[in-house]
C-alpha cells in the first residue's frame, strides 16, 4: 500500500508516486430538471437539526465527474482519457485490490497527461434519485458475479475462492475488489452517459487517446462515433460489445483481450466479436490490432487486466502503441 | 478552469498547479453483508449483452474511499484530513464552482500532506441499494435549499439569483454547485460513517488534523471521540451541530463561522451553540478558537468559505493555525 505515511516512515517519496506538475477536477455536462408538486417533508438531517424538507426544484442531473493529472515529466502531448467499466468509477485506474499503483500511475509514469472520468450515475458524478427520470431499480454487483464474470475462477468455485490454474488476478484481495463497486441503473443511463462523454471531451478541446474498460467500451465508442475529431486512438479493453451502428470512423484502434476466453457462453461470444470487429476495420483500412493476450504468451490475465499482476506491464505495451500511433 | 489543456497552450504548468510528489487512494471499513432469496432476472447489462442476473450474494457495503496527496515541497508532517458536508463528496475541496483550485490545492500549497474522504454513501464509497440495510428514501439537495440554506441570499431571491448585498460565494457559478451533489440518506447512515472515518484513521495510522464542514463535523467529532488518540487538531468548518455525548478530548479546536448567521431561525440557533461550544471547551481548558469571520472583518462569507472568493485567504490562515498547534 503506497501511502504517504510509509513516505513519511521512510523519509522519501511514496512507494509507487509519480511526481506530478499538478492535478483538478471538474464536472461536465448533464442537464437541469425540476421536481415539483411534491409534499414537504419533516426530516431530521443530523441528529441535531430538524427541517422542513422541501423536495421540490432545480437539480442537475446527468453530469461526469473529471480528474487530471499532469505528470512532472510530460513526455507526449496527447491526453489518455480512461473510462471506467459497468458498476465502477475512476477508482478502478488508480489502485488494484492488492494496493499497487494502478494504470492512471503507469500513464503518468509513461509521461502522458491523463484525465479520468466517473460517466454519469458512478461516484463522484452523483446519481438520480428521482424515479421519474430514472425508473431503477439500481443493481449492484456481488464477489459471486465478479468471480465468475471477470474470469477468475468457475462459479462453482467461488466458496473455496479457487481461480484458475493460471490466474493473473490479485485472488487474495479478491473481496476487496466489490469494496470498489457501485450501483447501475443498466441500460437507463446509456444515452445521457454517451452525452456527458461527448461533453468531456468537448471541455478537453483537443483529441485524446480514449480507453475504455468492458461496458465502458460501448459507452466510448457511441460517443467517439459522435465526436469523432475528438478521438485520436482508441483503446479497448475487454470491451461488453460494440454498437450495432458504425463501427469506426478512421482512429486507430487497439483491443486488449485477457485468457481464459472459453470459462462461459458470454466470453466465448464475445471472443468471436472481438475478432469480426477486427477483422471489419482490417477490412475499412482501418489501422488496429487486437492484443489477444494468451496469443502472445502472456497466460492468465482476467477481465480486469488493469488489476492484473503484470498490470504495469501492459500498461506500459499500450504507452508504447499509443506512441506509435501518433507517428 | 485550470485544465491541462490551458497548460499545453501555455507550454508550462497548469494554472493553479501544486507539484507533487504522489497521490493514491484506498478504501477503509466497511462491512460484508449476504442478500440471499431473491428470484433471478433476465437484464439486458448492455445493448448487446442479456443476462441472467442473480442479485444474491456477498456485497461489501458501508467503506470509505480516501484519496491522499503528497506535495513535492513538504514542510511539514502534519497529514490533514478533508471530510465533506451532507450531500456533498470529497470534490468540494478540489475545485470552487467558477473554477478556482480548493482548500485541497490551499493546503498542499503551504506543505502539508492531505488525504481527501468520500465517506459512507458519498462518491466513489458508493452506496447500498439494498433496503433492507438502507431503507431510504434517499434525498437530494436543490439548487433552491442550497441558496437559502448556504445563506447565499434570501429564499425569496432566487429566482432572480440575487445574494445578500454583501457575498463572497461565486453567485454567477451558483448552478453549477449542485453538480456536485449526491444522495445522501439522512441519520440512516451517519453510525456507518462514524465508523469508517475511524477506519480511515486506523489506516493512515497517526494522528491528524481533522478538517470538516458542516454535517461532517457532527460525524467528525463523533469519530474523533471514538479514536481520540488519533487526533491533533480538529477545524469544524460551519459545523451543523455537536454530539450530546462528550465535546473534546482535549486537542485544539477550531471554529470557523462566515457571515450572515441572522439568514434564518437554524442559522440563529447554530450561531449560538458555536458560542456554547467553545465556552465549554474553554471551560474544560480546551485550547480553541472560534473565528466569526464577520466580526474579524471579513464581510460576505457564506457557509461555504471554501468556495468564496476569499477561500484561498481562509485556508491560509487555517493552515498557520494548525502549524502554531503544533509548537
Amino acid at each position: 500500500m503506497f501511502l504517504p505515511e510509509e513516505a513519511v516512515t521512510l523519509g522519501g517519496l511514496p512507494a509507487g508516486g509519480v511526481p506530478l506538475a499538478g492535478f483538478g477536477s471538474f464536472y461536465a455536462g448533464g442537464r437541469q430538471v425540476r421536481i415539483e408538486g411534491r409534499p414537504i417533508a419533516q426530516i431530521q438531517f443530523t441528529p441535531t437539526v430538524d427541517f422542513d424538507w422541501d423536495p421540490n426544484g432545480l437539480f442537475h442531473i446527468e453530469q461526469a465527474y473529471v480528474q487530471w493529472f499532469m505528470p512532472a515529466d510530460r513526455r507526449h502531448d496527447l491526453p489518455i482519457v480512461l473510462l471506467h467499466g459497468g458498476g465502477f468509477t475512476g477508482t478502478m485506474w488508480e489502485a488494484t485490490p492488492d494496493g499497487r499503483p494502478g494504470w492512471l500511475q503507469d500513464f503518468l509514469g509513461a509521461g502522458y497527461p491523463v484525465y479520468v472520468v466517473d460517466n454519469v450515475e458512478r461516484g463522484r458524478a452523483g446519481w438520480c434519485p428521482f424515479t421519474e427520470f430514472w425508473p431503477g431499480p439500481p443493481i449492484l454487483r456481488s464477489a459471486e458475479e465478479a468471480w465468475s464474470l471477470f474470469r477468475v475462477g468457475a462459479a462453482a468455485d467461488f466458496a473455496m475462492r479457487r481461480p484458475f490454474a493460471a490466474q493473473r488476478f490479485p485472488t487474495a484481495a479478491f473481496d476487496d475488489l466489490i469494496r470498489g463497486s457501485v450501483p447501475r441503473f443498466p441500460r437507463q443511463t446509456d444515452d445521457a452517459a454517451v452525452a456527458a462523454l461527448g461533453a468531456v471531451f468537448d471541455r478537453i478541446g483537443r483529441s485524446v487517446a480514449l480507453v475504455a474498460h468492458s461496458q465502458g467500451g460501448e459507452i466510448a465508442l457511441r460517443a467517439a462515433l459522435a465526436s469523432p475529431e475528438r478521438i485520436a486512438a482508441l483503446v479497448l479493453v475487454e470491451s461488453s460489445g460494440f454498437p450495432a451502428a458504425g463501427t469506426a470512423a478512421g482512429w486507430p484502434v487497439l483491443q486488449v483481450v485477457g485468457d481464459h476466453l472459453d470459462a462461459t457462453p458470454l466470453w466465448i461470444d464475445l471472443a468471436r466479436r472481438y475478432r469480426t470487429f477486427a477483422a471489419d476495420l482490417t477490412r475499412q483500412g482501418v489501422r488496429n490490432d487486437a492484443w489477444f493476450l494468451a496469443e502472445r504468451g502472456i497466460i492468465g490475465n482476467s477481465h480486469m487486466p488493469m488489476m492484473d499482476d503484470n498490470s504495469t506491464d501492459i500498461a506500459a505495451e499500450i504507452a508504447v502503441w499509443l506512441a506509435g500511433v501518433r507517428s
